[in-house]
């Protein structure tokens, strides 16, 4: 595929803005490959997601920003955001002792299905050291000491310049993190949470269900936001369960639900499909 | 199919149970036609369903729980109930304005798909009595007052004993149900809850669906017990929701979710595949 | 909801379809509240629902269709069918012997849930008769016999005709409907299969289930065409099965499967969210 | 766990079988953890799993499988067979350019989900010698050409002899396997099929689906026979599709129910939990 420009936008409703939007992009000679809008008739607010070539385009991609926001961003109080298709962003992957997203990702990085680079595995323990060496990632050991939490995070944030991280995936790392670290990835930290959420929030959710006798077992992508396990929800899914599957079987079960929904999200933030909104997303097909 | 005795047992945990009781059936000429057991290893449980049938049988249907009782019953210190497949229950519909759970059980019962009586519709307003009228199904109006809802609950289980009720579906019906009252029909009422639990217990989870911004919608068939929204979970499901779907959306979707899970409930208690213990059922398939 | 316009449009695709139409509507006052399009890349081809309000819109509706055509559908090629969302169409219920489908239906438009006048119930049966009665809507026995059915849907045209039928719901109908019948209403009979298709088209899919042994069933909704089994999907779910279950319990499941499936596709035909190219169906959120 | 014993038993219905294989267990103080039993009632054909510990059991285990033959599967006629939990069988990975099914496998292996060798990969293609190199297993290139195909079989057994394989997995190998090849392994070779079969039988299965304009796709695991994608299958799952999926989307969705799917299989098989007759599966739950 040829190589595209991707806006993101959303704002307070008005009348015409599809039309002056995609008006502008038609002059410029885009060819628009996707075009997707919502209304949040309540709220009263505007979410669009479009995509067009760049060839035949007539602004140069650096031009495009700037020109965009003078004529239509600012005039209409638009928040929007551009990419480029051929944008590779770079993701570290958060991990802890569970293997099986890890494994999942960077198998998934590593047969071509994702464009994104992953130059870092942070870890507080050095249990997936030999995984992240098998693919031949630098493995950064930061143990977080309750004590030293906020030292632990110095070193992180340090880490994650460093490599110039541009999202971050908590693939099953158990840490809860701070406020002030989260304020410097907002909306670019993801988690997933091994229960459907809100039901069985915080810890060990796979005993909690197995008590409270569901039927149903879930996992949940999300942003993460200060408020524990409460930020914007990316996707969710639910596989059944019966009597006879104990918490062992919960989550050998969960484990599948929890690469897939993590998956999902990371695809569809690499695919910048994601708008949030009042802590709620809007995903684009 | 020609007629069977059903066998619910649940009992401590002991060696040779299955054998003891297999026998017990064996020697007296049953022929197996279902056999189902579930052990809680942790709870060290024992938990079984047989079905067999009658024809050959060397006893009486009537002799069969006395003996059973005797020979294994007490020895075994057993958890046991006897049902006979041709027992057509007879069931109370409680409901409130929603239609559609109501609609798809008369459907059932009147296609023929269940085997059931329906005597009686209760309801705290008149609003579907067409419905009961166009079944020829008596429909008992008994407004619940929140200062007189003891007199109301009186007045239900006066209507209850008259037409013999076996047990209860609360099809949408919207009113909390005293301890008094579900300590006479224990594991008896089955009440269909539009949430996946324990995610939004109480009232209007669709709205509070919405609110968190959830990727999934449920819905939760249980027994009723004192606790709200607590008692053990019989069926659930969830169906994909995303951000086109406004509350009106979410109350539309689940609709089909909420009839569907508590028929499966309604069918399940029916064919006498549900165990209940220390609130999680055993639902045999 | 206030009265608005629903337009649905597809044609070859061309640069700045959705400019020059979201343009239109908006110098004419139009408050758009839905807009979704679709481009398929591959086969150059463009699609869209758009809606909007008709207060405060400067044409009257009668208006709209001819000055819409002339100035957009004709210069651009335009494939467009024009409707209101006060339109409330009639349709015509064909059954045979099953009822679940029937009942799930009448159940939906007697609650208001669906927007829509069933005017006839046609079968080639009586059984379902009082089904009809039940609802107070003309019931029409017409048999269909192998060496007159022609004849046969002579008399149902007619019954079609003098009630002003929009579209057909063959709602279990199991009998093949002739090529002439299927002319007059070209994408207006939908069908329920009680397959996954196109696994099992043809008779007694259940049986043919059972007999492969698979570990999921499904259903199907489509557009009647010519080709028995073959029109265009509009929706298909399925449901796991196991071993244990014998046709008698496929035949069960699938029956809620069924009716789901078929009010599924109902409803996004009543709310014109289905544009169909080539044998196949874009379907709007 | 403590080391188990599973009989996996299938035979003639007849009166008692329970009670004799249950007793026989009883007596040599074998506690049950798992026993589960189905009997086709059609056919006339019954189905068990049962599993005990063997600690306190009076029997050596190799003395189990004659003195059970001699004194129950002889006298009663039954096809039967003898597991110990603590056996890690050996298994062959068959693959060929895609490589999502083999990554999920290794995986699951290196991280300890499941219980098995994988001594041996085989493919047609070097493609993903790295992915076998990485984990440390024999990576075996052995070229399929067409007419040099039993040449190439020869090589493939005599490679899965010298490694003494229990099982194959093909996971995503896109050759056809000879009927001389498969009596060497019956029910012992694992295929996945990227299609709901029996629909989209044989090659390009996402590509007929699109074709099709189904709204579903799915993924089959199956016991490879001599007829080409119509052995007895283990477990299926479809996932939705609209008309948004272009053949690409549909190939990338499908990976993820392929390699659960598959995955589901082998777990199933490698606990002991399918018996195969008539061309249908009974799995344990």
């Amino acid at each position: 595929m040829s190589k595209r420009a991707i806006l993101l936008i959303h704002c307070p409703d008005q009348k015409g803005l599809v039309a002056k939007i995609t008006d502008f992009l038609f002059k410029l000679g885009g060819n628009i490959t996707y075009l997707d809008q919502y209304v949040d008739v309540e709220g009263a607010r505007f979410f669009m997601r479009v995509e067009w070539e760049l060839q035949g385009f007539k602004l140069y991609p650096d031009a495009i920003g700037p020109i965009f926001g003078k004529e239509l961003g600012e005039p209409l109080n638009l928040t929007w955001r551009l990419y480029f298709s051929d944008q590779r962003p770079k993701v570290a992957i958060f991990c802890s002792k569970e293997p099986h997203c890890l494994d999942d990702i960077l198998a998934r990085k590593s047969s071509g299905e994702w464009e994104l680079e992953i130059p870092l595995i942070l870890s507080n323990h050095r249990l997936l050291e030999p995984t992240a060496k098998r693919f031949g990632i630098e493995f950064a050991y930061v143990p977080v000491l309750p004590e030293k939490k906020e030292e632990a995070e110095k070193a992180q944030l340090a880490l994650l310049k460093k490599h110039q991280i541009d999202f971050i995936v908590l693939a099953r790392y158990m840490q809860i993190i701070s406020e002030t670290f989260i304020e410097q990835y907002p909306n670019k930290i993801i988690n997933i949470h091994h229960s459907f959420l809100p039901a069985f929030a915080g810890a060990k959710p796979y005993h909690a269900a197995f008590e409270r006798g569901v039927k149903l077992i879930g996992a949940t992508s999300h942003y993460v936001t200060a408020d524990l396990d409460s930020g914007p929800i990316i996707e969710q899914s639910t596989t059944p369960v019966t009597h006879h599957d104990r918490i062992e079987d919960l989550i050998r079960k969960g484990r599948d639900q929890e690469k897939l929904v993590l998956a999902k999200a990371i695809w569809l933030h690499l695919n910048r499909k994601i708008l949030v909104f009042q802590n709620r997303t809007v995903v684009f097909v």
